[in-house]
């Protein structure tokens, strides 16, 4: 059994990885942090987990002590913050797996960083070593990985719809538009007038549009797969349910490739990826996979507008943040990839 | 035309009193405060009201301009506060009528409001003028009133439902418990980690359960009907939607009533009330009443357990706040109690 | 007063129109319709409306006194049956106002209609002489128009947010994608297992991708607006809402518009529409709109990718179906356009 | 491993069966059935379960084959219809374990049956050895038992509420009131008006009040625990929600009971009960067991009208149904009672 511990253990996402850390079969979880809770029984706070982690208490942060009584950690820290707790844990055992949910080290260019973070990166010796966690594409890197760059929620929606595209040269570059949609949860547990209640019920909003942080993270891994610098437009949508995203992708048809055909490259693409389920007719909604780590993906071909439509679901905490979080883990440490992911989604 | 404030016209109650305001064929409003967003336009903070108060800003309090420059003014601010404004206001224009939506002068006895609320009644001295504005009850009080204190969401509505069985002598006056169910609007418009969206979606609570503060507005108010002390269970439970209370009644049975018999009873009871509707047969759906300003109503009678069941349901921002506060204005004019809450409920 | 008549009054569209003219100052509404309902009292259906039209029941459609007593018949039928209503109608009285709110008098090009709804076009000779009810684009041709095709709901939304670009030569006519996501009202009251609330509830899913029958409306009105042949890209999508369309739609920006220079483009092409409001800031949300009759709209320029991300919202219900029934009827009577539409949204 | 089949296995508990024995460590899913969806593989029905039950297809039912080859037959199918299914498959199978979701086997007396179902028990003759497998109640019973009536969702949540209280004779009898609130899959997965989404949604409403069929069964149970006959009054209600029940439960305390010694009775109860969870503080919310078999209950003694106020939250679709049934399972196979049933809510 590996030791795992979770800081900030009191968003959604933190919630979500000892959810999921506590029915594990191969790790224990030996710490979650919180300094505002420290002292508070976990399910004191989080009732919906009485009778699974009983014992547990919120502990502040303390980096020694996590460093020697962990083998892996798991921050669901905010940026800036996550990366000198990561500098601080690797400094103190190098055999630690630090497993980041923040946007720390996800974005390889420390330009790119400042400049849609709007602070220098606080710790840019250390993003060589990151590995961009999004297994389906980084499978290789992740078994030894030390750092891990959890990607955004986001992300993993999109770059999982486009890659077998990109990739495959199937597209133009210039043509990829992804409005995504979101669950609120996405938006973190900490109380604003945009998440309050009555201002997100019975409507839909767009936000951050043209300037929303995930977009040169999405940008940066289909260059990679593109193998040449790709720009796209972003637009996320606050949805006025709890959980899941659904992105809609755009991009052109310039070989006039048959649903068929498209099939079957998505199908190759994604042959040994457990988590990822290529629809052959019909399309994702989020309901198939709330509660899961799928990624589902479907399209149609536009034959008039020369246009794929593509379209995809995740459980934002879970593919999107806390699920993907324990399937690198799992690559990290070669265990079984589904290991402790293998719940199917609640349906209704 | 009647000038009209309103003070706290940030909150929903706040807002949505602009809103009928804005529409009303006797008024015009002259001002709209807050402190927080004094300078801004309205316009800027609530578009839905762009092309309808165009010209309007906020300002800062100021009582002395208020009473001054206004035939009426609304006080949507908390309690505690409300007392002192309305003191600060009437002592400056004795003809001005001050319609208070805070709990401050529903309850008549100082020491009650001391021991729910948690400190002194800041102004006792006003309390023998204060009317509590439920019309249905209280309209030949209404006409001149200067002071008005606008009566609680919940009790609005477990007082308009109990009202004419309890003044009629039909019921044991120990039986009566009202389990009621609140959209989150009525929890006001500031964050809270309880009205975060993730946290009321897709659930309900009870809350206050035995100690909320409406408990003694709605057994003053049947007391009163009575006449005799009278007590009993009030439990609120918080909706995932935003607008509207459902209100369930039970209540002994001791004459063994039928439904027609106490049909007849309620159709007498509020026969020249034109914002209640009794229904003759099928019970009152929060959709029904959502938009409008009516309380509906209607019952079942168990004959096994000798008792009624008894239904209503009120838009909570119109009839069980801002729109009842128009119909008292109203009625403290002598203008037709309707004028500017004709509009029927949205339906879906 | 102009007698008005609703033919299928039991929809959510011919409900609405209902409650709107029921509130309207110059009509009298002397005949609903309903084949399976014949004989109820319509509030025994929609108690929202008890109080509004108490003497009103339910009565089978004959077009013959239909057609005999009133000056304006609005048609809530299935498309299919409205072509054959309204041409018994204008048969009958040619100086009846006919307002059909279904498809089948929206595409001017009767082949179109046969290829996208499946079956030819039962009144092709109808068609030169139906104006397409779009008001802010169409205003010239309304007055005293005798057949008007009310616009489909997503087309509005649309064609509203596009047209200042499409008109003005400003976007190149290859480029538009539009991405709308409505709420279930929508989809009309008949209950399906794709409306049934579970399986609604806590997702969204796109539907008719590539072939929704809207499709060929908005190209329709575009291209008319552009001058040439235009094709799009347009996906709907179903929400866990009741009420709204938000339409984000993606244009490319070839000239390098600012948005500065755009806004001015879009404040002067609508300066004469009082149901449009563009904003200078910030961008519509469904909640802005939600009860009222305006079609909010907003824009960012993404200097990065050359590409206008525009966003509109509207009430499916309102300006997406009966408010704009009701907004063409003034228009071909010589009303004031507002006239019965002046209600503010109701915000939260 | 034990063969297990479900009949109808397209409504939401039938699908949700499929999914908690699909994860069971201890038996094998044989079988599921359908009319309607006979030859359609259940994951083109249900997409939530790709991955999971790829293999399997929908059969028409055949009670030959299901008796012969099952071990344990879960009936998902209406009441009238079980009791056939039941008597066909006992008398094929005598060693087959039987669980009815349906109503058919829950009332032990065949008049009360007749009563409120509108038609003669069709097989009273299996009655005697029907066991009501409410298992923190039952559990001596289930053991070896062949034929087991699995509780509807409101008695459960209700009857588990006031066990402690009925049993301990701490209440007067003549006092209870059950004010339920459900989410819409306990309405089941057939289309109607009364769960078409825009119907249900930002709403809440009574039903079946003083009617409704659950009542009697929660007499039956808790007259049972009484020693005596006892009536009270059940009145549930329909949330937007999905998935979930919330009872409050009024009683008399007769005996004047603080809240310290009614917890120390509830522990007590509940000590071997690994799905019930008692609450020293706070109350129960559906979020904390939605997902989940648990049946959370918490409660306040009001000292001011001598009444306890109780408040029960279960997963109508687990604990009020399919995950109760799989806990029946295990207790009449003898398997540890929360095999396949160990998953925690899943939170927000």
């Amino acid at each position: 059994m590996k030791k795992c511990s979770v800081v900030g253990a009191t968003g959604y996402t933190g919630t979500e990885l000892v959810r999921l850390l506590s029915d594990h079969p191969r790790v224990r979880l030996v710490s979650v942090t919180s300094r505002s809770l420290a002292g508070k029984r976990v399910t004191d706070v989080f009732p919906h987990l009485i009778s699974h982690i009983n014992g547990l208490s919120f502990v502040p942060p303390d980096m020694e002590t996590l460093a020697r009584e962990s083998d892996c950690v798991f921050l669901a820290t905010p940026h800036g913050v996550s990366a000198d707790l990561a500098a601080a844990l690797l400094a103190r055992n190098r055999d630690l797996v630090v497993i980041d949910l923040s946007a720390d080290f996800r974005l390889k260019d420390p330009d790119a960083y400042a400049h849609w973070y709007g602070h220098p990166h606080p710790h840019p010796e250390l993003l060589p070593q990151a590995v961009y966690g999004l297994p389906e594409l980084e499978a290789a890197h992740l078994k030894g990985a030390r750092l891990i760059a959890n990607p955004g929620c986001y992300p993993t929606s999109v770059v999982l719809a486009a890659a077998p595209l990109v990739k495959g040269g199937l597209t133009d570059p210039t043509s990829l538009i992804a409005d995504s949609k979101s669950g609120v949860t996405g938006a973190g547990r900490e109380p604003t007038m945009g998440t309050h209640f009555p201002e997100v019920n019975e409507s839909i909003k767009a936000y951050g549009v043209t300037k929303h942080r995930h977009t040169p993270e999405i940008e940066q891994e289909l260059s990679s797969l593109a193998g040449h610098p790709l720009i796209l437009n972003f637009t996320p949508h606050l949805l006025p349910i709890n959980r899941g995203i659904l992105s809609t992708v755009y991009a052109a048809n310039p070989k006039g490739l048959s649903k068929k055909e498209l099939l079957d490259v998505y199908h190759e693409f994604y042959k040994a990826a457990p988590f990822v389920r290529v629809y052959d007719s019909g399309l994702p909604e989020i309901r198939n996979v709330r509660g899961s780590n799928y990624c589902d993906i479907g399209f149609e071909v536009d034959a008039r507008t020369k246009r794929f439509v593509l379209v995809s679901a995740i459980d934002n905490l879970i593919k999107g943040a806390s699920g993907q979080a324990v399937q690198n883990m799992n690559l990290a440490f070669g265990f079984p990839e589904t290991d402790g992911l293998k719940a199917p989604g609640v349906g209704a």
